[in-house]
């Protein structure tokens, strides 16, 4: 099975990223954790991404805050999919991270998922390798089936307070 | 190769989803093309997502404005991935639509693209199915050659034009 | 008389949502409370939108954060009145989620409230249910009236506190 | 059966109110169409909601643009269920219409339904009195099911079309 | 001199409001507080915009968060200038207010000034008794003057601070 | 009776900025209209504001666009009250204005009306010179009545429209 | 004297760009304009910027619309100065590029201009270069002269059309 | 060389604004650091601006919250580039700040950094005099050089704690 690469912008976001991380790892999906910057360590974030198929990869996780091009600039150096995650960080609520993230030009998709979604990003990850992995496909949705089950357990509970 | 589902929640966002048809089509990946609402035929909806892994399906994509629900209901549906396309309408210039299809909860992706980013959408698509498949990836990386080459043809003409 | 519903899409936001069930119950108006989410238990959700006339249900709330399904998903099933709460969550102020359940399209209005607005959307399944029950009408104007004398108290305190 | 009062803060509102009339005579529900404004003849405005219930009304759609205080207004002079239209102007496109409807205190609802949503104000009128109208809500489930048709036509159309 | 009425939609909005309030008696400017709500008391809220010229006001100040219509239903009922504070509540940091007060249509302006902007009210509205009393107008220039002693002074100790 | 001073950044606000010269006209008050920019005539801009009382005018409205700092500046340099018109310009729907004009600094108050809101900025500008002035209170409220029966004229024709 | 560099993302940004261009060539600066995409063409654009020094230029103008990463990707690969231009697309006004455009992380700097506003990153970067070139301060002094003249004409202009 | 003037609205923004003071210092770069209001103290802001190059300044850093006009202020006085810091304050998260610092006129560019970005208006000033100033422009070089270090030793810690 493929790996999944996840990289963030600086460790300031590894609290959110971490999410990711724990995610892959219950799925039992291989992944390596990276710090690459778009801006600070550039040539690596490029190599990264231009080397990511012939390491191994199937899919690229990329998380970052503010002016976050993290994403963008994975998704210019490789074909594989490129998941963005938005980090809220200290002014605008993380908006700017989602407009900087998800609104990329024709040619370039980044996959955004929602401000500071970390699992969810892991989880689409987990999808996308899933379509052509039935076993993996299945645990995703024996996870499905068991996530259901709980919110149907706290609807019983709810429906019982109330009565 | 899995099919690539392409739905809509009203034909009035064929103009822009067009886009995503037509990019599926130049790699010869092949897609079906549906009007499903999450609110005005909402069974047809869930019954698409649902048996979209079994109808050969490898990935969904879903375009719709405003309060945009109709990925989010395509991904209750089914463990595949889907891709949100957000819609621009009449009013708060596509704000609406991109909140309603990026800010999913926990559990449930939806791969957000720009807002009437169609074609990011359709790229997206097979860019997931191109990670277990060699020879769509290598068609991809052609095209961004090709692409590459048609940026460094204008950065020509625009330097002589400003010589 | 008919039976409000109160549709929560996580247990998360009871907290908001209990002051709806409290309002209720002030009023002496029958209602349920219920855990459904428009992704994680779609069918449930729509079974309890779809059987809900049948049921003796009158109106039915529904509470949600982020991209705020829920209300959305009530209204494709029933064409009871449905009132939306959108709920604030950890980023982007609420803003997300008032977006979600207000911008609905042609043909499936959801009576939208304010962010974190449970009281009011209580309020507003009384007054709908009082349209045609005098008694509860007078209750709801009693209350207006009481109200209305609170803040007369309020005005006195703050006038004496000035002088 | 209980009359729709139909009031808007500027005749030159009525484009977008129109649809609201037309489709409440689609239905055969009765309505009266006022211009009244809360802050141009807000002793008229206030007359009108109190003694609104008194001369049969049984549900208020107030439209209003801007800083759009209509619906509140309404609101304040009757427990009579109020929804509430924001109605996009020349700047701002509606936002500041949909958060001064939409925001309202505590004790004061308005349903508030999309930008410029007229005919989504009509059906939740509709919605409303066919809550004890067992003939008018039948009516509402015809025109679901005639709705969903012509999405489903739609959607036969565009899946030939793209085959 | 003409007094300065100072009303507030809530009582909880005193916290900010009472800044104006001090601010008019350091000036020696006479007002009148008040909780008046332009939802649950409108009839006395009209009342008093209706009587305030005749009750030797001269100035309006109006306080309100979220819909925040109290400014626009004082402008509504008299000539005299009514200034508008916007009060930030739980959401949507007082943008909703803002737009609420601020937007207001032709014929009826509201003289809005900052977000919790409570101070700044009550100098306009001193500004605007002392066009006409050269005796007020002089405190309000020395005022000025002792205030930009003030940050003169902070200009020194800052300067030293970094020399 | 004092003047009221019309201040713009730019000639190409005129267009704007004409309602509120019209209206002040119809008033018989006096106005000096003058171009006059925080940013490129700063000094002339100083001058006028400081030089303003002692020139006979009574009020100051200032009109900008974008990051609009005309109506602060006219505020740093006159206790005279200030009130400003923020003007849409080619991006951002007049946003950007709105809060540049607003969100002043307390001690600094702007009067500020709403987004191009001219025709507004000059009645508010009358209102303030009318607080002394009994008669032009009277024209004022002489407009109002009138305004008041075009309302009630608009509302009779619309009744009859629908009837 | 240093070269100026001029990239854009595209070449469908030159209609806002050549202002800039022009704006050099007026005050003699010597530039070189480019189309470098920081996603389609990230090679090229990072081997502008980490030999933009050794080239000759001061200063590198860089404008981009959506998610505009190119100033960034500038800003990563020299300790030039780095101006961002914002370009407004066809969705939210400008404000994703804008955002992404100012937002960086420390270490980092962009100085960024108005959306669309290529006039001044070409003004901006001029006065960078005039920092030590006296003749070059001269012209930008006197442009700005002549520009105040400009404004007073249409000051005298504007104030006699109104007497 | 020449000096960087850092001057600020107030001096509740020094705890933002003393990170560009460090940084200024930590490359040797002489500085002044000022209180000066564009509101309180236009007479000095002015002159400080005015008199700027004859001073020895070749940069000015200016910080503001809210309606941010300092900036402004300073490029409308001196040619010399200058720097804006949007200072986040109590409401509105910094985007009134930052719009008021960014979306300046045509004619007088102001190089806006990100909200609270203080750390990189003094890298942006520094890179400035560095154009000119090869052992200022090796000083920032070898920092990038450390900066890119950190990260990737960051890289390293994180790639064996996730191993």
């Amino acid at each position: 099975m493929k790996k999944v690469g996840v990289v963030m912008g600086s460790d300031s976001d590894l609290g959110v990223v971490e999410k990711a991380v724990n995610c892959l790892e219950k799925y039992g999906v291989e992944c390596e954790v990276r710090v690459l910057s778009a801006h600070r360590t550039p040539v690596e974030a490029a190599e990264f991404a231009r080397s990511a198929r012939g390491n191994g990869f199937g899919v690229i996780i990329a998380a970052a805050g503010k002016a976050a091009h993290l994403a963008g600039a994975m998704a210019a150096g490789t074909t594989l999919p490129v998941i963005g995650i938005p980090i809220k960080s200290s002014t605008l609520d993380g908006l700017d991270a989602l407009l900087s993230t998800v609104q990329m030009p024709s040619g370039m998709p980044v996959a955004t998922v929602a401000i500071d979604g970390a699992e969810n990003a892991a989880l689409l990850a987990i999808q996308i390798l899933a379509v052509t992995d039935d076993k993996l496909m299945e645990k995703l949705e024996a996870a499905r089936a068991e996530n259901r089950q709980k919110i149907l357990g706290k609807d019983k509970e709810i429906q019982q307070k109330f009565r």
